[in-house]
């Protein structure tokens, strides 16, 4: 297949079994958040997953060959388009859906506990903080502007069957806030996992799981992802996560 | 002063100025968990401090310096006497009180918001989890017998003013319970710092902070702590919050 690259497009490679990924400059390009989000749940083949605000598309991408089916939802008509180019791409119509939409009327839809797992990589800042980006779709891929922490958490709730999980990167400073609107929809933490982008640095990025009716309690600190060495190389652990061999 | 031991107890050294503390075998003795949680707020010398459950009223003994007055609530009569001994015994009368009883019944035994600071180490296990000590008093300490984790934390919103500090020392498993249980009294979590056995083992305790009346959010993930290091010696982190000079 030709690859058609328009304005502001470039092309990049997402070493995985030689898939590729269009991103658009003007647009919220992926970063390692998504790559470590992608990775952290423990997935089943027979698994349908849907990804809240998929972007590109690249974790779907990602997991494709996991799972048995993933969706992707995404409101900027732009990127939406470009996750559907992506699919085609890279031959995954047949375990790839993305639709433009918006999540804050999942109900409208989808059909009701319909998936095994939700991920999002949601806007991590509220709107009253940080400087908002001039490009239109960075900023609301950062800031919550069209949608916020809630709205992610009620839609994956709506999605989610009884015993699904729910899995997000986030940043640390809004644990508290993720962990009780995850309990307000009956979603329990169950996993957590901090990142830290080097030694002695304290965490700036974490993972963390939740399960639809779960009793409370009986969560899993994992030991702080790594990101560099001390020497401001990858580390192995993020070295594996994207699939490159040393040496 | 000359001390005299009842049966089963014993007199241990607290490393702090020559502080002594007296500790009965056969209840519960204060571990790890307590000097890390005296050492975790950052005082102001202005401030009155209450510790829930102060059990042989080891926290109010290592931080009476650091503050104008500490009072400590102990259920366990023989443990009541035993920290009101202690406090006599290094001469803190002025400093520290210690009162014997159910911080159930907090309103009837304090004013509401009179305190500035609240510390708490409380049973870490509901009633339903794991083995039951043989000996009562270690049991009570321990499980969720006489007071659950909702108990602990509406006691300590009770007794705290407005911005007031709220700290915890807990096991990570329940960090979900803990954040909702807190936010449910008004408490909004600002510090998480996760405590690893040694390098490369997960956490298995926690130091939780919060703040009564708080905007949600903010939360600082500090580096974890971690007690020992590879050759099994204490790290120099640990021997400083024990006091001890290395060498």
């Amino acid at each position: 297949m030709e690859i058609e690259l328009g304005p502001d497009e470039r092309l990049d490679d997402l070493l995985l079994g030689g898939r590729k990924i269009i991103q658009n400059t003007k647009e919220f390009c992926f970063s390692i958040d998504a790559v470590l989000l992608a990775h952290y749940p423990k997935y089943h083949k027979s698994w349908r997953v849907f990804d809240l605000g998929t972007g590109t598309g690249v974790m779907p991408l990602l997991i494709a060959d996991e799972v048995r089916e993933v969706h992707g939802l995404e409101l900027n008509p732009v990127m939406a388009e470009l996750a559907q180019r992506n699919v085609r791409l890279n031959h995954l119509e047949n375990k790839i859906t993305v639709s433009q939409g918006d999540y804050r009327k999942i109900r409208e839809l989808y059909p009701q506990e319909s998936f095994d797992c939700v991920i999002a990589n949601p806007p991590y800042r509220p709107l009253n903080q940080g400087t908002l980006s001039a490009e239109d779709g960075v900023a609301r891929a950062r800031h919550e502007i069209t949608a916020t922490l809630d709205d992610v958490v009620r839609a994956a709730r709506y999605l989610l069957r009884f015993r699904g999980k729910f899995a997000m990167v986030h940043l640390p400073e809004r644990l508290g806030e993720i962990i009780v609107a995850m309990h307000e929809n009956q979603i329990e933490v169950k996993r957590l996992q901090l990142v830290q982008p080097k030694p002695g640095k304290p965490s700036n990025l974490m993972l963390i799981e939740g399960i639809v009716g779960a009793v409370p309690g009986g969560m899993k600190a994992e030991l702080p992802l790594m990101v560099h060495k001390e020497d401001g190389g990858y580390t192995d652990e993020i070295l594996r996560i994207y699939n490159i061999k040393r040496g």
